[in-house]
């Protein structure tokens, strides 16, 4: 078995109907019942080799996982659910159906953890590396989805898990926060909510404009003191990890409130930008130095 | 300007507000308010590079264009509108904002043809090629969709145009047929329904197992006539450019009474597979040439 034709009749095997998809993946589109009551929240997320993952190094499951996890991230920051993916993978050419399915199985692993349905694809060969794009569609159920814009001065900042060293290997295991999300969305006291991707220090600015973050309390994350072999910035202390590394795919939100999880790392203020207080109280700009891609 | 936060800050400036949409791109996810009466038709589809087009010879915007026609392509299948669309871009380092700029513009323009809002986008560089993937919602808006499962013996089999040569062209610059494809659905007659991609010796297949096409009177498109100096298969002849050549976007359908437009070339059977009459009245097995990618 070898075609493409053959791969799709695989995959849609592997269907399985649920009350929102009357008809799945195999059709032109596919076609939903969208409940009347839910918002119906929608993202793309790709995953590119040698950006997001080395298709030399890990397995087509691992990166399968990664790329759905990605995209179900992005649920838990809003604080709705997952319901429903697509997926559109370039591949190799000679990659065979195997390799294929695996990713797939990921894809699907990852998805099926939240009952969220694969309802379309799009499978091409390609004298290309191996990219991976999925979209997302959230249902609100019940909850007023979370954005980046609600956050004002005197809401707490917060974290919901150790930041720092992802690129050791968490970068491709990691779990989604989308309970944390729920509840945090539900508990009507988070003001703004991101997942950090690009690493705290570039996704603070996507939800205020001024903050201080009290260095004492930034929760580092043990890979951090397990030394970066690989790292791409081997001069960083274990701080600068958790402020700049990235991929960590906690939640970073803000509350008017003390929240029902999740670990205060500073505050929300009125102007002055953002800034990083040392254990001395000595009050720094904070200068981001995540991920930044040139076009 | 040359960074990705200045290039999605850009695309913001872009966007604008619909019924439909509550949040638009910018945040973890679009928010839409999904009217409660619609069925929620959605698909993914990609266009790569010496794949689908040829970076090297098609402008940015003939690309955009086409990833996104592709996609509206498959609404007119289904009858159903293009409500909105989200893009993933993987990019080759160093194509500048004004190469991304470009696509996104050609996108943007086949959409607004059809009032479909871009409502997300996730835009990567990398060591690879230019891949592009599409997400398609499309929304029933008072006529059932209409899909490739029901066709029966005795239906008529239509197309809504000529269909060949497409490489010299027009498998960039087609037009979707997404009003033809409502006024089919809305008919009451059409059974089954699909855009020709792959090529009518492909599609045909994937809306009927037995069915006798007549050879006399399917529609040839004048680009046929025309030589095919780069074509991929010189031995063709006209007929054969016209079942086999594929990326015609034109409408294959099939009616169990006359519909409101389209050229009849055939009648679904009970049996016999595929059969291809000839002017002499000779029947022969129609075998795919088309498309066939290999994993």
């Amino acid at each position: 078995m070898s075609s493409e034709s053959d791969f799709l009749a695989w995959i849609k095997t592997q269907q399985h109907a649920t009350p929102l998809v009357q008809l799945p993946a195999g059709d032109d589109l596919a076609v939903l019942s969208w409940n009347a009551g839910d918002l119906l929240l929608i993202g793309v997320d790709q995953v590119l080799d040698q950006v997001h993952f080395d298709s030399a190094v890990h397995p087509p499951r691992a990166i399968g996982i990664k790329a759905m996890n990605r995209n179900i991230s992005d649920c838990a920051a809003m604080g709705c659910l997952p319901a429903a993916a697509l997926v559109s993978v370039a591949l190799p050419r000679g990659s065979g159906v195997d390799y294929a399915k695996e990713l797939y199985q990921g894809l699907r692993e990852a998805a099926d953890r939240f009952d969220c349905a694969i309802v379309g694809g799009d499978t091409g060969t390609w004298d290309g590396k191996l990219a991976i794009s999925v979209t997302i569609l959230g249902r609100s159920a019940g909850i007023k989805p979370i954005t980046r814009d609600g956050a004002t001065p005197g809401d707490g900042i917060y974290v919901t898990g150790p930041l720092g060293g992802s690129i050791l290997g968490r970068h491709m295991t990691f779990s989604p926060r989308v309970h944390e999300g729920r509840q945090l969305a539900g508990s009507g006291r988070v003001t703004a909510m991101i997942d950090i991707s690009d690493g705290l220090s570039r996704d603070l600015p996507r939800i205020c404009s001024n903050a201080v973050l009290d260095a004492a309390v930034i929760p580092i994350h043990p890979d951090v003191e397990l030394g970066f072999p690989v790292s791409r910035a081997p001069a960083r202390t274990p701080l600068e990890h958790a402020l700049h590394d990235g991929e960590d795919y906690e939640l970073l939100f803000t509350a008017r409130s003390t929240p029902p999880l999740g670990t205060r790392i500073g505050t929300v203020t009125a102007e002055g930008g953002l800034q990083l207080r040392s254990a001395s109280r000595k009050l720094d700009p904070l200068v981001p130095l995540g991920w930044e891609h040139e076009l």
